[in-house]
């Protein structure tokens, strides 16, 4: 059943996907090999065929994987076979730099909205958008069913924000701000946190 | 011995920190217990305990862990008793929201350059830098012995600047590019694409 894959397996899918689609849209290749895909993304070969046997059988022994179609295969995995309207929270210079972002588009996300509770902040247009004030964002997220959004605000009104947008039915964020949020069980958090990410390699270092 | 520690048990220490540091600073709290941090992150006591176990002593049973001297002790474990002087690469809307990003200080990094090579950034004031010319890249790693990057460039650029960076001495990248990049042995690389994390989400999303 979906629901017993380990989910450091399902963290591993976006990453396989955006190395199939970059061999092919940027080298046209047509397909590739488990073998091919562990070497340049450091992962072995066992792991990607095992990881992907969790959801069916999309190589064959001697031609490996045709790409397109496990690319296709992958986005259905991860409901990526449409385009999720994304809210933004915050418009400070994270959020402006999210909202001008190109990388989302293609990938399944759009952002849609961007809030933000200051009002010199509140009319500006960023990525084509123009910021909304907060006091709109339960109703906007409720009337058009919004499910994921985009925290970048300071670490000390993300939870208060977190518990808005959770009862306003958001269902996945992704917390750009420095703190862990609690949110009720089944609603997913994932955390971006430059800092914790470089001290996990200063760990290394001499 | 330090090099047999699991990376994801390194991976938790700059969170333990993180919460540690909010209840130092935040909330004048002067100890804490393993089921108090274990709560606000979402980690078991027991996970913690056995983490923190791998590197010592540090909490007493009944009085529990000693704030100051717990971070004070992650501090030094994670090599942030000092600070690392940081060269970003890329100075489009990503690089200078990390310029202008305040919370690299006081957590042990602080952007000291940033390089782009567009001759219309060469020159620009970022986060009170002067944007400098890639030409320039080699030899500043070099002089000033920076061991840690953080490449802010398209993906198509990205494995180019890394082979650079490695060669001229840099110990760990911090990667924004949507790309897998491969290094020698020894470099760390960690990885900041928000559409992973993204897609890592929808998978849960009906």
């Amino acid at each position: 059943m979906a629901n017993e894959i380990p989910d450091i397996v399902i963290g591993r899918l976006p990453v396989y996907l955006r190395a199939l689609v970059r061999m092919a849209e940027d080298e046209d290749k047509i397909t590739t090999s488990s073998h091919e895909l562990g070497q340049r993304l450091g992962i072995s070969s066992a792991q990607i065929r095992k990881d992907l046997s969790h959801f069916g059988e999309f190589g064959k022994q001697g031609t490996g994987y045709h790409i397109n179609y496990l690319i296709e295969q992958l986005r259905q995995i991860l409901h990526l076979d449409r385009e999720w309207p994304v809210a933004l929270i915050g418009a400070g210079s994270l959020g402006r730099a999210l909202a001008n972002y190109h990388g989302f588009r293609h990938r399944g996300f759009r952002i849609a909205w961007i809030f933000d509770n200051d009002p010199a902040k509140i009319g500006q247009v960023m990525g084509g958008l123009i910021v909304q004030p907060m006091a709109e964002l339960a109703e906007t997220i409720d009337r058009h069913a919004v499910q994921v959004a985009i925290l970048a605000v300071p670490a000390a009104a993300a939870q208060e924000i977190s518990d808005l947008l959770v009862q306003a039915g958001i269902r996945a964020i992704l917390n750009y701000a420095p703190i862990n949020i609690n949110v009720p069980s089944g609603i997913q958090v994932r955390y971006s946190d430059p800092v914790l990410q470089m001290q996990r390699m200063t760990y290394y270092l001499a």
